[in-house]
């Protein structure tokens, strides 16, 4: 196996249990290295670090998958991995069938994502290095979990930039385009292929289930960017009177539309529009709601996008602070590893300053538990959401 | 009344609802304040800010009550703010009859915190200036609540740096000494006199409720810087097997072993000890638990003695961290404003350095709603706790 030796005072960050080596910190290899190869690390004197495996292209060069000089990258320890996600997702009762099992680093599997629909399986791999150890995953996933099937996407970025020789589809039994998932007493068409992400915001299941908890009995509501409809349905459910979800995308609208249809909800209003222009318009029209929930996609996919994204959710958090009635609930999310919660309460906090409202936070949701955020790998903290009521 | 003016620059901090004037920020007085005088705040241009109270031997020498310049500093004003503050706590439905009623910045109320317990509430004046309104607060407190007695804390900060001229006691009708309040499904002997704080870890309910949800049946439970018992019964309480409580004081652990004769709830073993020791010594005897609290009090009173709390911080995590069983989880939470989540977080991590522990953070809670937290008051959100499941 190809030895990375990296540069003095790496070793201390990977040790602690950081698991990526930086292109630039690296000092030799024991040979030429190639795409997707699995490595041992050493740090400058030679003492062994961890395995892991290199895509000498990217700027995160390895990921280490194992710590332990005893544990080598095989399809035991990937078994193993596999196996132990399944049952800590086991221990949290997630009431739901639809669930992540495999959060990347958060589950020691980094370029790895699996999530569960029903009997089915959406897998995507996410680096170059993970997808040469597909059969071990793939067979483990069979194994462990015994799926009808499993379908596997893949993204633009893995195709593109990662240089993933892969097709999306179904790669194992049989995929419907659509399933019907349930969570909590609500039920959402998610489809695979067409759907964001693998198909549905796993992630905001808590979330969904925060803002059930803000709604009042005849509430007006409001769910901006609502893709299939996961917040407006939820407050719907739990007792609102007027709701209205925006999304740009007529795909989610539709299946929003289906989704409170299978859920027999009566009186959600949607809207195929650009976000930013309704919520001004909703502004200029004098529009007043008690809740409003904005749940944007990612602005900042990397560091030099912090100052731009930043005027985006401070934009938002304007507009949705204007629309707000005295005494009602705004809900604003972050889906960015690169916007902190710091960033997301100073964004807040600008906006409350312009719109001369004060506010008091009343919550804070994370991604759910089954997205686990390991302390020592802070990328596998992403989203984040504040809950503020305007005084 | 006197007016005072800021220096440029500060106007836009305070215009924005931070109602803190610093020593250092005031260029200059109409007249020679008295303590506890109420003032008009102006900016460098001489245009309304607001109006508050001040203390010129204070470094925070004004705080502002009201940025509406019809709105006067009077005993109407200071009735609804009371009025407010009740009908938040009434819309939260918090399970329990004891409860912060007024949280000083929080409730726009500066210097003044209202604990409730059952029908009795303890009132605590922090601030030279509030004192000065306390005939305007204690009527209303009598009018809104119909308490059937009203005790007054006195703490040595108060009384010593404030200079608040006032002794502790029963202030209007009768207090018992002991009063037994409910929270979820247990009682709790709150001792008004004797107990931290106004008598009882009010802030903590959230927390209590959280810890809960972690235990599983026969879990062997330890609860450091127990005070009353609030962690250890609720664990308890949650089926725990074992469970120990530790607390340095003796007045303290006595109550706690009372606290869960009244509860019914056996099994639980009560210590009289230094925390750290114990720790030390539960860590040299290779003791294991499924579940470690550490609560301790606050470590930074001020911003200098940040570094020093954070030694402290990072030494009670290493301990916890140690007694941890694999798949156990460690609660440690920070009540110290100077501590911020960020700190607590940086604490744990080196703590899992040091212990070569791998951890997966689980939950994260602040101080219940009933305190709280205003976005533009930094200051009014102190207490942060966070729960890590030990891998």
């Amino acid at each position: 196996m190809i030895h990375v030796r990296v540069a003095q005072g790496v070793e201390d960050k990977l040790r602690s249990g950081f698991p990526w080596v930086y292109k630039q910190e690296i000092i030799s290899y024991s040979k030429k290295p190639q795409k997707g190869e699995l490595v041992v690390v050493r740090d400058y004197a030679g003492k062994f670090i961890g395995y892991g495996y290199i895509n000498p292209d990217s700027t995160i060069t390895v990921r280490i998958l194992s710590f332990d000089k005893e544990r080598k990258i095989s399809e035991r320890l990937v078994r193993e991995r596999i196996q132990k996600a399944y049952e800590y997702r086991k221990k949290l009762s997630i009431n739901s069938n639809a669930y992540r099992l495999i959060h990347s680093e958060g589950d020691f599997l980094p370029g790895l994502v699996v999530d569960v629909y029903d009997r089915y399986l959406v897998v995507e791999f996410t680096t170059y290095g993970m997808h040469t150890l597909r059969d071990w995953v793939i067979n483990a996933l069979i194994d462990i979990l015994k799926p009808e099937g499993i379908y596997e996407k893949v993204s633009d970025s893995a195709k593109y930039i990662e240089g993933i020789p892969a097709e999306e589809g179904t790669i194992y039994g049989y995929v419907p385009e659509e399933v019907i998932i349930w969570e909590h007493d609500l039920k959402f068409i998610v489809n695979i292929p067409r759907g964001q992400k693998t198909g549905f915001f796993l992630d905001q299941r808590y979330a969904r289930k925060m803002i059930r908890s803000l709604v009042k009995p005849g509430d007006r509501c409001l769910d901006v960017f609502c893709h299939t409809g996961g917040f407006a349905l939820s407050m719907k459910k739990a007792g609102a009177g007027e709701v209205i979800g925006v999304d740009l995308s007529e795909g989610a609208i539709e299946t929003a539309k289906r989704n409170a249809e299978i859920n027999s909800l009566e009186g959600i209003q949607w809207v195929v529009d650009n976000a930013f222009d309704f919520l001004k318009r909703m502004h200029q029209e004098g529009q007043k709601f008690d809740i409003v929930v904005i749940d944007p996609p990612s602005f900042a996919k990397n560091k030099a996008a912090v100052p731009n994204a930043m005027r985006g959710y401070k934009e938002l958090a304007l507009r949705g602070l204007h629309i707000t009635k005295p005494g009602g609930y705004l809900a604003v999310y972050s889906c960015s590893f690169h916007i902190t919660r710091d960033h997301l309460l100073k964004a807040l906090l600008d906006a409350a300053k312009d719109a001369k409202k004060i506010v008091r936070v009343v919550g804070e949701s994370i991604q759910d538990l089954d997205h686990p955020w390991i302390l020592q790998m802070p990328n596998t903290l992403y989203l984040k959401g504040v809950y503020v009521e305007v005084l």
